[in-house]
């Protein structure tokens, strides 16, 4: 029997937006769909410059909150394991049997912690970052409790004005106590500059990353010297694993968002002035939606509105079209503006969401799509896992 | 045997951030609670005023996308039924036995006709939206298929400048079509101005409303004048409901956001001048959120950023506290100005999120609180539901 290729016959309700076989054409919108050539070409490309580089890639599982597109990084990309930003996140990663995981974020409630301290049980090599040395201890316990083991980054704050401490004095005080807790191992540092990756200008970026060098730089130093060298330094993002990667400090990157890309990220420049958008990276990440009004003659309305993206960095640009622009949303509406009223009702768009994250935290599913038909669905199997 | 009241003796992984009898001290953050005393009140308010104007309510549930919500605006608040703005909704709605239903839309995609016609086979009374003559046949094929009869409110464009007609003639030709039709019934009108709703002066919302009424006053007589008048016509919001009870053309209500209240409703003005949120309606709806870092003394780094919420209609605001402030966020964290330093970690706030709709939809559950105790957990039933 062949496998159905459209909805007849499925029941009263259902809870996915494709099924495998069928035609892009008859996908419910709005959905997530990957482009997986494209995401396929993405992820090789960043695998190849990480082992050329001689750099490990744990490749940031907070951007997709999926196992199926992490295992596609590791296996093509080569990348090592993930990080993730909050335990709920690392639970899904740790029972999907993943080996490495970092939570790049501080864990301070006491049932987190102690959630955290049961994953090594699954046999997952956990690390966990620290920016306070009252952390320390309740970590150790819960470690000791469960009888495992976890490992610390201490977090330097390198400009993101967020996390991290800003110096080496207060690295050296955290690794240390790491470094004697019983259930604790001192791996390394956590040194990403978030708050520099979407600035336009390469060369403005660059200057802030060679500030966080020079602050890494140090701490690894002051380290060595007393006997502490870091095992793994890690950071770097879609915006400047090249940076990291030539920094001669940095052993890890932790990129994301090159997989899927984003409009946000798309529009900053590569060394040559051009959008990293238009060679660099492929959008493999699209919001396909569809025109489900056009009572007026100038606007065609979609069926993308708040509930299927976040805006938080912008609206979305509608991909492969000059002709008509998503000027506006609502909670599950869009407005395109279509000054020659040439979108049809049902007519399918795809959006470049502003900021990809936040967009695919809304999503159950992404539709992987090939040569016009639906490959596969895979769950965002951490979607909303923020606990 | 007790229920448990904390994590204690849970398996590695879990997905709730709370259990039944807990404190609202060990919520696992960031997750969405509600104030079980605030929101009955304000449900109980909503549907005496509904009673006692002689509208019916029927409660928009693309708010909360709960089918427990529902229940209580239907049991405490007398709400006859439910809107929603997607076929997906619906489903949920139908499923749980709901028996009136309207999607307040456009449904013109082939599949989601198909699945719409389906509903009344789970006893649900189907209304939908057109504002486009050449759907009527597409609807009425679909409800002869499966049998069924699905029936029909014109939409009018009364401001909000999305879907719906804007002349009386458009009307005229789409209700006609819908009662000439073969399994469709004409219902009504829907007229819902949305644009207006968040404006915050008293007197200028009016004026919209007053220039809505006028229009589905005209599009009323013209069709009673052919025999066709309106068994409903409904409308009317959070910023909105007394116009239309008053109006003496309405008679069906579809509030939301009254029973949960966000940031952005409650600064627009009552009658009196004052802020809705300061005696008509109460806060019923938080975003609970931890500081995780005091890395720097001035700024407490929370746990609930872009993921835990929707920032379209500006950051949230910290219920209760004048001494910090939510001044910025990222995907997983929110920056808190704490110029005194009075944050300590594992505090948690009680954030009311800018816009409550799109908030809802990114998280799995409602977590109902009183007394300090966690009373139950609510799923957020029709969450991701937009396809």
């Amino acid at each position: 029997m062949n496998a159905p290729t459209n909805f007849e016959g499925m029941e009263v309700g259902f809870d996915v937006p494709a099924l495998p076989g069928m035609d892009v054409a008859d996908i419910q919108t709005p959905c997530l769909i990957l482009d997986l050539d494209a995401l396929e070409r993405n992820v090789k490309k960043m695998g190849d410059y990480a082992r050329d580089h001689g750099m490990r890639h744990r490749a940031h599982g907070k951007m997709h909150k999926s196992v199926d597109v992490l295992r596609l990084q590791m296996e093509l990309g080569g990348a090592v394991g993930v990080c993730c930003q909050k335990v709920s996140e690392a639970e899904v990663f740790a029972r999907a049997g993943i080996k490495e995981i970092l939570v790049s974020n501080q864990v301070r409630d006491p049932a987190k912690i102690d959630r955290l301290a049961r994953l090594p049980k699954l046999g997952a090599e956990m690390i966990v970052c620290v920016d306070d040395v009252d952390n320390i201890a309740d970590l150790s316990a819960a470690a000791q409790k469960h009888g495992t083991e976890l490992g610390v980054f201490v977090e330097i704050d390198c400009g993101a004005g967020r996390c991290g401490v800003t110096t080496t004095e207060a690295v050296v005080e955290i690794a240390k106590a790491a470094d004697a807790a019983p259930g604790l191992t001192f791996k390394g540092l956590q040194a990403y500059q978030g708050a520099m990756q979407h600035m336009d200008d390469f060369d403005a970026r660059k200057a802030k990353l060679d500030a966080a060098i020079a602050q890494v730089t140090d701490a690894v130093e002051a380290l060595t010297e007393i006997g502490l060298k870091p095992e793994l330094v890690s950071g770097g993002g879609t915006g400047s694993y090249y940076f990291e990667s030539n920094s001669g400090v940095y052993n890890e990157l932790q990129c994301g968002s090159y997989a899927f890309m984003d409009a946000d990220y798309g529009r900053i420049h590569d060394q040559d002035g051009n959008r990293i958008d238009q060679g660099e990276w492929e959008n493999a990440l699209f919001i396909l939606t569809s025109v489900m009004s056009h009572a007026k003659p100038d606007k065609a309305i979609v069926d993308a509105g708040l509930k299927a993206q976040s805006v938080d960095s912008g609206l979305p640009f509608i991909y492969g079209r000059d002709d008509v622009k998503y000027i506006k949303c609502s909670d599950e509406h869009g407005v395109v503006d279509d000054p020659q009223g040439v979108l049809a009702i049902n007519e399918k768009l795809r959006l470049v969401p502003g900021h990809c994250d936040p967009t695919c935290n809304v999503h159950d599913w992404y539709v992987g799509i090939r040569n016009g038909k639906v490959e596969t669905l895979w769950p965002v199997s951490a979607r909303g896992k923020g606990y």
